[in-house]
């Protein structure tokens, strides 16, 4: 089995999203003066999103791209948490915290193993803009920004992964995806791509009791992107 | 003026279309016992391109991605050449010599001075796995790879520029369209983008007589990307 070209899901697969809020939250609630939660906030901020595109996918709305549901999902949050007196500019910042998260330990020197044998191409729900400027801030060598805004479907939308695949013009069966999540894992795999399961235990932080193992016979399980490296023979 | 993002033309600006398709065909006319002007065949094989796209642009087709396209191309040129014998795997082989042309000896040196203060993204009218293959060969360090298949329009259309730009989450204004020729410089400047001219007299051969010179006041005019990425400060 040689895959051609290596796909990945992005937000808690390859950067920490979780932590990268929490850190950048602390911060800026000590120069602010914010006494927060800022474990709940990532965490509520994070529970609107598969809501929010449950909308587009439901044709309930046109195409609206992540950085704009991540706006109007924090203008909902600020409220229910009673935070106000930020300006736009500090919410078009805070928006864009997901442009500036930082990856997992493995993931830099795992992808740069990788990218030599196989084409490295994101196949996630963040709209282009936002993975290329999170690849810029964390150095992560993609040769392809991919995925659901090229596409015109969210994950796990089976037109997400098939013209992922189409647009690299290889058959599904000749890309590999790279997961931390088994709803993605499977509905890729129902297109016919090859799976691999990377564990990443701490991306809800300590107390993550779901995803922590594979539940399903994928074709690879690997505790982190240099161990997968390693079973590509990379 | 500071642009965000350096979008560049790729066949004749980036790469060396002809002398890389000239170099492969006398290599295969050794092998092979074939006695051929490859000049003439790189020459006739790309005057069909823009005939062809042009039939996409003017609708009469759904959209058909550039390998196609060449691929169509070639079959006839090889009919009017009078070529025959080539095996269907000959015949995918050579259509992929797209997907492994060389770059001009500026290109891979000024891209990477050109890429630490800017995205760098193309917009060709190359399908995404032909501009993907071509940067793994010849080591392109592109940040995004957009243009005609993911806006779904050829250039000079409009849709192919500003899509790109929309994808990126950029005005218009703050991407420079960079390329060797001067119609894309107009049809990029008539969308609002910057413009750069790259001077390469020889994309055509020795005998070259247009786009020799910037025809229109673009906002900077190069020699190659050395240059370019001096006057951006890079």
């Amino acid at each position: 089995m040689a895959f051609k070209a290596l796909l990945f899901d992005v937000f808690g697969t390859v950067v920490d999203w979780r932590g990268s809020i929490i850190a950048e939250g602390e911060a800026f609630g000590r120069e602010r003066g914010i006494d927060m939660d800022w474990a709940a906030f990532a965490d509520g901020w994070r529970a609107k999103y598969q809501p929010a595109m449950e909308r587009v996918r439901e044709g309930r709305t046109g195409w609206v791209k992540l950085d704009d549901l991540h706006h109007a999902n924090l203008m909902e949050l600020l409220d229910e948490l009673v935070i106000s007196g930020l300006s736009a500019e500090d919410i078009d910042h805070w928006n864009k915290v997901w442009h500036r998260l930082n990856p997992w330990p493995d993931t830099v020197v795992g992808l740069t193993r990788l990218k030599r044998k196989h084409i490295l191409a994101t196949l996630s729900n963040g709209n282009v803009a936002l993975i290329v400027n999170m690849a810029k801030y964390a150095r992560l060598p993609w040769d392809a920004v991919l995925g659901a805004e090229v596409a015109g479907h969210y994950k796990p939308q089976p037109e997400a992964y098939l013209k992922t695949a189409a647009f690299l013009s290889l058959l599904p069966g000749e890309c590999l995806m790279i997961a931390a999540h088994n709803n993605d894992l499977v509905a890729a795999g129902g297109c016919g791509l090859g799976t691999a399961f990377v564990r990443r235990p701490m991306e809800y932080g300590p107390t993550q009791d779901f995803d922590m193992e594979p539940e399903n016979d994928y074709d690879y399980v690997a505790d982190d992107f240099l161990d997968l490296a390693s079973q590509l023979g990379c």
